[in-house]
């Protein structure tokens, strides 16, 4: 199955090197197709690691043993396999993970716990060894890659390579930020995975990686959907050489800390929009902006439940400013919500004000701006003071194309 | 918009009187329509009622009145006004709920508390008040109608009108039941609502009804869902004239209570399954079987999960026995699970057990289980003795092309 490239696509980004991190990709054939799918990041002595993972109860090994290995704090290589999630596989899918981390930590000289691997694709097939095997061999020994190549070796159904950028001055030095993302497509048998990666020459202390990469996810990655489904594989993990040369950040009170968690923060916001923009059959990027509820939690929560309602979301790709819909979807979200208080807009323009349709509405704007292709949904509670923004496509019939129409 | 009948519909059932209910209906032209769109019954003296309702936190006033009146046990009319939801109007919603109530009540010589209202259809319209009150003049004048000619009044974009009856002996007397509802489609700017009225000449008080409604619903209504969607006006409501002559039941103690249980939840049971059979663009019926959870609660959350999942609704719409998804979808339900333990099934045949594929998985007959349209999935988890079943339907270009192609 081809899948167009989305509408909503966007360039590939320049990408400065990172100081410490070396890419490399081969052709593992973990399917029968002309690519390489196989990503390998080699990372200087002493990087530092974080990690957040898929809340699913039914994780891959690799999560297990990543989330596990994370809390060590040290990484020297990643490796990616595209085209085999190697999950619920078993004793057998746990075995191809340790396989291919015992390969990597031998040619380096370092402790397999350094080692993190993921893999994204068919479930239920174990990773072949033999496959893998021969691809670690050959990335070892392959001609460094760029972050496109990186990015397209990563991909499973994106349409399009998705990667970002950005730098903040740290103690008088410059640190890079460089990360690269996968995620978009589920095509049968396949299943949602989203695997980012950032890269950093930054000098950072494990703990305060960790403290930053939680909350950058909190209001970035944690705040999208496609289609409200979790995967089994979700991972995103930042590493950072320490090569910039920066005195270590170890919390906010040093020098620089609030600018690298600004880039870091920018960095994971655009790899979480770019994952949006290839959601399966999207035309259009919604943000939704809740505010004047309970709390920021509550907020959050109103906005998930509004970005996934397919009402919504088929209302915003009929280019319908269907507010009673956002009514539904904040009813339904389990949070306190008073319909006598509420207001919903489209594009900044107020549609209905404190539970009422607005008298003088004029629907001529919202109208121009639904045909566009950045929605905004205002949702003001008037309750509180809790605000959130969260960001979802729209469903097409794109979507069921790519997930019914197709069969494995 | 001209809805095709669902491939899914039943013929509508027999249904005998029930003594001390009179239906009429009549025409309030809500909108523009060659049709009845009001429909009232009559009750007689005595009549117990017991509801249940939508827990949004945005209801319709009809719905807070509703709440609140119920638990009053007492009834003497119902009013459905289709076409108009007369949802998020503010005060002037409530002013036309409470002038239906005191038109009605000054008719009958009751209290307006025991008039109950509903209404469904396009919302953040107030109900026109000169519509309703003519409506009602002539509703109440009007020759009575049959269970079919109610079950299409109240209709809005339901493709087929729907009816369940049943019978229980009590106390050596025939205890009589019928129900109609209402819902499925939720068109541009309308709302999905479902609306559940069933009528019975047994006697009963008003508690026992209420707790006999309740564990019904949680059964049968509390597990179906079309698209995770919840209305805003999601109303059910049971009324017992009294007429049949049985000794009153209150309590599990009384002789037949077992009975007229049994026949309220297989009543019940019936309208759910309606629902879902008229789910907009369904092309197939999904029983989700859950099984070994860690309680009944937990396999009934995991159920909905496995529902509400756009892949595994669209798996099922592709005929594709994909039980990767349904693995995600047990894993994102928030519940224990154990990747390991997992089984999963489709129309009684295991295609992976304990967290890995079968060996001598044979997929034939199970591509014919999926392309007739009466699918089951069986879940077992292997943890517990919790269980539950959930119903639902596929989702299909039928979905897309009702809720986004259409413009309001």
């Amino acid at each position: 199955m081809d899948l167009a490239r989305s509408p909503l696509a966007l360039p590939f980004p320049q990408m400065p090197p990172v100081s410490g991190v070396t890419l490399r990709v081969a052709r593992a054939q973990y399917k029968d197709w002309d690519r390489a799918d196989l990503t390998y990041a080699e990372l200087a002595e002493g990087t530092v690691v974080a990690g957040v993972f898929t809340r699913s109860a039914c994780p891959s090994s690799e999560v297990e043993l990543g989330r596990k290995n994370v809390k060590l704090g040290r990484a020297r290589a990643l490796v990616v396999n595209a085209g085999n999630s190697n999950a619920f596989t078993g004793y057998r899918g746990r075995q191809a993970v340790e396989q291919i981390m015992d390969q990597v930590a031998s040619g380096l000289g370092c402790a397999r716990e350094q080692v993190f691997v993921s893999s994204t694709g068919v479930i239920g097939v174990p990773l072949p060894l033999d496959k893998a095997r021969a691809g670690v061999a050959a990335v070892l020994d392959a001609v460094p890659a760029t972050w496109e190549d990186a990015a397209n070796t990563i991909a499973t159904t994106d349409t399009f390579a998705k990667g970002a950028a950005a730098s903040a001055m740290v103690d008088g030095q410059r640190v890079e930020l460089c990360a690269i993302v996968k995620g978009s497509g589920m095509i049968a048998p396949d299943m949602a995975t989203m695997l980012g990666y950032i890269f950093t020459d930054a000098s950072i202390t494990p703990e305060f990686l960790q403290q930053l990469l939680a909350s950058a996810n909190q209001q970035t990655f944690s705040c999208i959907t496609v289609d409200s489904d979790t995967s089994t594989s979700d991972t995103v993990l930042a590493f950072a050489t320490g090569m910039a040369g920066n005195t270590q950040l170890a919390s906010f009170d040093d020098a620089g800390a609030d600018a690298f968690a600004a880039a870091l923060h920018d960095v994971c916001r655009q790899l979480a929009h770019l994952v949006v923009r290839d959601g399966e059959g999207a035309s259009k990027f919604i943000e939704i902006r809740v505010s004047g509820a309970d709390s920021d939690q509550s907020a959050h929560k109103i906005g998930l439940s509004i970005a996934n309602s397919p009402l919504v979301k088929t209302a915003i790709a009929g280019q319908d400013a269907n507010w009673g819909r956002v009514v539904m979807a904040v009813g339904k979200a389990g949070e306190p919500a008073d319909r006598d208080r509420l207001s919903i807009g489209f594009g900044g323009i107020w549609a209905a004000r404190n539970g009422q349709p607005l008298a003088d509405y004029d629907e001529a704007p919202v109208a121009a701006h639904l045909e566009g292709t950045e929605i905004t949904i205002e949702v003001d509670l008037n309750l509180g003071d809790g605000a959130a923004t969260v960001w979802t496509c729209d469903l097409t019939h794109g979507y069921i194309d790519i997930n019914a129409d197709y069969r494995s």
